[in-house]
């Protein structure tokens, strides 16, 4: 399968502004990155972007997770991951949840899609990690579905800046680039960040095994459709409560027209 | 994989007339519509089909959505989709929940699959979109099918008539085409609607990466079997359910016989 | 990818005996089939088995289902399916549930796997299908796995004999193959039913497009892990039973020294 | 896809030590393993583990579940597997349930992650099985993602030694080694056990048919999300409950200022 790189349908790489008008039907995540994996193409083109996620306060290995306490009903809250420690560095991965908001007639939609955060930390020793030098990076549904579609021969590479829009805009530059290890084993997973604020310059680099690789797909493949709250809409699908929506609503009567 | 056009076994491209006799069976949602997806043929052969789902009126981004409050145990009705924006279109794919109907015996059957809702916009300007002039294309499951197959190269595409078997059969003809982008970077998504009856000649176009086209995948296989009502079927396996069951069918007995 | 028939490890045809001393740790639902799907072989070696499944009486399209009434909190039954109409017969795929037992514990375990349930029916006039005439053929879990597996260009077949190990053993023989349609544009299914008992020789033939076949691979997908009642294992999965087991398992203490 | 084995970044075979520091974020199961799938070579470079798994009491196909009693609203424990006959050999596949552990917030987090228990019993004559010769082998996360990812002719092996870094390491060794049957109709499972304390040694063929793998992967697929927690990570995402959190968390009003 050839590859070139020459697009005759350039993507544009900005997120589309907020149109107010348009707040109560479409959710604020908008597909904000332009992700481009290239097969048997060592560095690719990028688009910068906000990094928004980054901006949030993650619960950190580092500090216990926040006080959110379970009630009446509420499946009590869950921390997940999957870990993967290397020699020189070790990598976690964990699911973030979507947003919601709800709408005046009872119903919910999305606001915020979730996502996956990654966390890379150097190697302090043997079987030691330095989490207080981790870099953090956000992968959107849009990144997810690159690694989840990538080859064994193919490298992939996104760019994310997470005051981008902001005055400090380029301040902070993070470069995350998967390629394929040389014997074909596995991908290696690079992180760079560049942090002219904190004057941090952090290249972390892990082999992430076919086997990891896998798993990692897999769980995404799992995720991807909670990410995007499809779930939450799969969880609707129940035969009362069908029939008690259609009988409510005339038009489905309609609707039953249909076909005869 | 070469494959050639010329079928042996040419498929019917009408539905199956409604049988009465058989309806509290077969659910009323036949295959209407056969998919043709083609391996490196620009242009397949596709099938007229009457468009029953474009003439249901979708909660479209321009209103609000129905008041149908959620009441007791049911879960609250959500809102998701997945949306794509690109320079000169955007495109929303929702999911839509199939229909059950209650059986003499309390049990349901479904009476209507499921399906994906495509919103097509043009671009109004940098990052706005001209919802007003929206274009929608609903999938069948077997649809949804022929894009969870599509390869790299092939190429697919579907033609709906909403108002096929009816007086005005012909007025409104919709296309939707889905071509692989000359790089390779995944596909074009092409819907031309022709409405005599509006005097509407439109026809939208939006580049889908494969990473985006990686996510729907996901987001279709996780979604095919609500659209077919097997999770409602898959919920009802529990094992206390199953000795319940079995314990009030003598049947049963007669089945465990077997084996011995 | 090539492959030749001849196995240096023949697979035996005969189901194991019931050994009743393990009855109450391994279902009765042995793989009682061995099924061999051929690559580019259009007809393959199959073994005989006894076919249970089409013993068992079906709700089928022309009777309405059984009358279990759902109590309480159990989810309402639901019949689900999919089915594909053609000129000459029409496909129905349904679902079938597997059954547990309860131990002395107060834990259940499967007792028999569920399967899938194929019914055939002619063609009876245009878009008129004969249900009087139809024939069923159950697909048992490897069954289904040979159907995920198959490639485009791939054909398989599974022999049934519902009385095998009975007087009437040899007496009705089903057949079912699957084979590539010549232009590649999907599977033919092909059901031959030989019933001496009923002086009945019916051969239904279907073609399933690639899209369809799609469809049915996702839907399996989703059901094989219901039909091994790994689902309701997975329901068990919750933190907070998680923690009431462990504490009220001396050994997890043990399990717990590990890894310090 | 050819590969070479010689790699330039070698991958660690022994787990990294626990740190207390981290016990709060990390789970204790760290990737304790190092899987190697080779393609196209027979036999591939494996590196010792630890196996905790084959420490732990299971319930074995000769003895009675545990007595874990549901109480009010959990769940019954359910007892389910698939298993796999052949001439001279069984296989069992059971997945074991993750560990959380409650964190003071009233949030849990994995403590242990899931695994797939194999259990192999050899041919005591036509159809029986000796259970009390069985062997038992335990799958991690990544080892079960180098099964999911092993191609046609892809082979793979395993080694475990359930008392490394103990006094007895190295008196028990097991090898589980799955290759292409040479017919390619499958592969070969083979597990190879010598326990110098028994003084036992054991080693178990059994041939899986492609469908029979195709089954396990897809068990699998499903399965994985479960053995890292994901699935209880999905439960929480509900949009009501994702309308308390944000209100009850000052920072998701930080967050909504993102994009506007």
């Amino acid at each position: 399968m050839l590859q070139t790189l020459s697009s005759m349908y350039p993507l544009p790489c900005s997120p589309p502004l907020q149109n107010p008008a348009l707040s109560l039907v479409f959710p604020r995540t908008y597909l904000k990155n332009r992700p481009f994996c290239n097969t048997r193409n060592k560095f690719s083109v990028t688009c910068k972007r906000s990094e928004y996620y980054e901006q949030r306060k993650f619960s950190s290995p580092n500090e216990s997770p926040s006080s959110r306490q379970p009630l009446g009903a509420f499946p009590p809250k869950v921390f997940v991951g999957y870990s993967i420690y290397k020699g020189k560095a070790a990598l976690t991965v964990d699911p973030k949840a979507p947003e919601f908001v709800p709408l005046d007639s009872g119903a919910y939609k999305v606001s915020k899609e979730g996502f996956i955060l990654l966390q890379f930390a150097p190697a302090a020793g043997l079987r030691q990690y330095d989490w207080s030098r981790k870099q953090v990076f956000s992968l959107s549904i849009a990144e997810i579905g690159s690694l989840m579609g990538l080859g064994a021969k193919d490298s992939c590479e996104f760019f994310h800046d997470p005051n981008k829009g902001k005055s400090e805009e380029g301040q902070v530059r993070k470069l995350l680039r998967i390629e394929p290890l040389p014997d074909g084993s596995g991908h290696f997973f690079n992180l760079s960040v560049q942090n002219r604020l904190l004057n941090v310059d952090e290249s972390i680099y892990i082999p992430i095994a076919k086997a990891e690789f896998t798993v990692l797909v897999s769980a995404f493949n799992f995720i991807v459709p909670y990410l995007l709250g499809w779930n939450a809409f799969g969880n609707t699908i129940r035969p009362d409560e069908s029939v008690r929506t259609n009988n409510a609503s005339p038009r489905s009567g309609v609707d039953f027209e249909w076909g005869r």
